[in-house]
């Protein structure tokens, strides 16, 4: 089946871009958002985050950090915290055919809010 | 702080609304899929999914339907299963101003795969 | 099959209560944390969560209570937040033969920890 | 504070060491389940849950082995799956005090259900 032909003929190759990286950074936040992290692990979470996330269709690439301030400063008797929305920075690299979309997720504390929005497309 | 003007006048309004619906899905995918589910609760589970989704910025609706075929089939010690998303049927209202993207979570057989496309944008 | 003729019968009944409570709580918290909540959609999602735990083995009743004071705090341009453990007060009620073991989840804010204990076994 | 004597005097070490260790299990399937994997990014997912997990009050050690014949017979167009129950076999090593107890996590296929249960407790 040509899964494009098919599902796809409706949107242009841009909006395709815009479509995948938006669902790859819903998906990627609400998958692990509540995982336990602290200095320990902080590397080895965000590297399989960013490979689990780049199998989906058409993610060229993840970029993730976590928030080591936040981390630094957690102070309880168990050293390490559920992982937030407020911790994370991320690009997720979106390419269909010829057009790029980068998104971003990024806490804004004006907004008090992990938005997510679309950084570049060309 | 007028978000629209400071993070998304580089996207059209049709565009807006293909995004945000498509994090939306991705998001509820990866939020309720392990989810135990029966015949029992599959009502409140569909209507509380749709209720937490549709919270979610210029989200108008959200239907959600899960496979009673397939709770009807479990036959196991304990009459309950993880949610999948083979299970899943789900379409994703999204309105930006004058646009609307609908968003659809499908299994297709063929493609052995829960498929994510715009079925209806305009 | 006899599940606990073959699985369980290294342990006691009542460290068997324990045992499924716990794993219940457990599900429970790293399922649900991420999910959109307001004050709009709380009941229905504490109701969804209740009615989903409860299919798990041996438990008979999960009470769940999301914290309305910090839903009412809510200030950001989108009306809702992302579900965390700071939220969540839960009991979940584990039976098994004449054994019970109620299981708590609770915020303790001089541990800044939403910690999980054995309330009561009997 | 003294988290043990204001918090589980009322069970044993015994206990207290199945209670964590199930804890982390039902964790760790509700947390993970629904990730994207394939044979690519397998390696860095399963030691990244591991040392996750592993930060959980009393966990010495988990151990995880996602089934690889599983990735193997893949075939869809997007050569990955969504990480599910069935593919999981886990051990959580969880000690209090002098005591020991193995949670395991492993599908049962005359069940038909990816049973948890204490391997070992000394």
């Amino acid at each position: 089946m040509d899964v494009d032909e098919k599902y796809f003929k409706n949107i242009t190759k841009r909006e395709r871009a815009i479509f995948e990286g938006a669902i790859t950074m819903g998906a990627l936040f609400h998958q692990f958002v509540g995982t336990p992290v602290s200095i320990k692990n902080v590397e080895t979470l965000e590297k399989s985050i960013a490979d689990a996330m780049t199998l989906q269709p058409c993610i060229n690439k993840v970029e993730i950090k976590i928030d080591r301030e936040i981390l630094d400063k957690v102070k309880n008797e168990f050293d390490y915290i559920s992982l937030t929305g407020e911790m994370l920075d991320v690009k997720v690299v979106s390419d269909y055919s010829d057009k790029r979309a980068i998104i971003r997720l990024k806490f804004i504390p004006e907004l008090n809010y992990p938005l997510m929005f679309v950084e570049e497309v060309y």
